[in-house]
């Protein structure tokens, strides 16, 4: 299995709903480094999982709604908790739908597999990995 | 598959045993840098695969018994070569123990893996990855 | 010189005001990393600039009132935009206040100089130094 | 499932053919960091998944006919783009013929599978995963 | 003292003249990571050292003639070894004239100093700091 | 002023004198990553600070006789707490000689200043500062 796996980052302020998330039920902020990887059984015949550009304009995309946003506020959180783990897979199903459109320069069915991690401090991390 | 992973770090002293460790067979020591990640198919309700603050607790419940210690002096290691490997699958054990104890606040046989990666410098790692 | 410095972290929302600071006018939020180091001209009796585990405590006394806040709402922030230079400056003077009152465990004297680095992601960060 | 990872790196020049390289289709170069993982059911008598000096070297090995080279001029390469991902296969390839050969000290059926991650910069990296 | 400080990367060739370089007199390459750091002993009014954008930019100028090239064919450094301390200075050189052209967006003269550090790979860096 | 700087690393074990160790009283041990900074006015003829191979060899040379060692043994340490601190200066004093002998490959009085760091984990780092 290849992969290739470009990354970016994201400041966000967000606050948590339910007991167990402690102080984090304050509104407070992140910044998150995401890292989104790529997998194919096989690379094309320039050598590649994925043009490397288009993932990174592909990353970019699907976190430009996020970037210096309250998550709070955006409709599409609404009544969802923007835990990490969340967060890894709303940019997965973003980065999907940019694979099966083609986006990423490359047969989508070739692209068999994305994994999203996001990285909120040196200490904690999150991810969510399937197949496209 | 969703997952969580949090770090943590102990300092100990251990020497090991057979000529395939070189000068590692002299009282030597390592500042090792633990990842814990907890792998699970869904969320939970509040978004999250488990309490991040509960596997902060666990891992460090995990590290406590080794942490400025001498391996060599530790029962639990008597006649075992405390390698980064092994260190790997001792802390893997405590934390499958506690998930299963429910101490991670989340339905035990709904985290499905643990994986535990144990740095001992910036070129040098191991970890072991199990089904709890 | 000799040096010790120690690490650790934050997350807060805040915003900014004035148009130099484009989107990051709107809320947002960030994970502080931060390291303040200690400068010496010689070590004390046991051979340190200071008690690690101190420096460690009053970093994190330092950094208590900042974590999981939205700094807008700080009334020791008024009036003022919450920058990384600025907060390096913030921690600096609670640091410097810690030196003066003993709290490092050295003669305070001893202690020349602070240096207060704040990364605000892997792309940039900012610092004040100054005499205590 | 265990795993010991070990690290070096190797600075190169290299070009690539295709419009989907864009500017690094000219000469240019890159410093790769690169992470080489050997994985096995279960740890050998002591206690390791393979003799971590033996393993540095077969890396070593497998990077030394890269290091401070053209790519562009180097047989083996030949009508192949260098890609990070080419490269990760390429060093693969290496340990993978290594393991076999015996030289990692251990049973070479006992080593499942290898995995070559090449960071080629903080925000792109390539990895190959493959059964030995 | 206050700095903010930005960071960039590129991919550069390049090869040495001088038995001292050893290997390094092939052709070969490196990722560059550049971190630009500018001094001033006040904050301005908005609570900032300089407008971090336009540090970012400045950056990105300095860098732009270099990614992506084989230094050995460059106009600027006829005759020059492109040592990881010569790129330093140039970028310096590139940065001070930006800051005395006004484009940090703060008054040149309050610019103190500026230091460049330039990283080749994990283990080797260098860097040029002067006054402005 | 310029500068260029190497990187290695150690694991030793060790053992503190002094209530103000706490915990670290015990024998325990660390992998310590050192980077040794050579600083001069200007470069030489090559465009280089001193020559990189020479200060890598500096550095392994002043840190051989520590690696995979108990620093209690040491003869060179009697008496004395290997604190983190103290070590930074153990390796500047090997490093100035080396410096002084010509081993750096330059004119003596050309190195201006020795700069060691010593990181003892991520989150905890001390170094020593001085003229050659």
């Amino acid at each position: 299995m290849f992969a290739v796996e470009v990354s970016d980052q994201v400041m966000i302020a967000h606050s948590f709903r339910g007991e167990v998330f402690g102080q984090a039920q304050a509104l407070h902020g992140a910044t998150l480094v995401i890292r989104a990887a790529f997998l194919a059984d096989a690379l094309d015949k320039n050598g590649i999982v994925a043009d490397i550009g288009r993932a990174h304009a592909a990353l970019k995309a699907a976190l430009d709604p996020l970037n210096f946003r309250n998550l709070d506020e955006l409709e599409v959180f609404k009544g969802v908790n923007t835990t990490t783990e969340a967060l890894a897979r709303y940019v997965f199903d973003r980065l999907a739908d940019a694979t099966r459109a083609g986006e990423l320069g490359r047969e989508p069915r070739e692209i068999k597999a994305i994994r999203v991690i996001v990285s909120e401090s040196p200490r904690a991390r999150a991810w969510y990995e399937a197949p496209v």
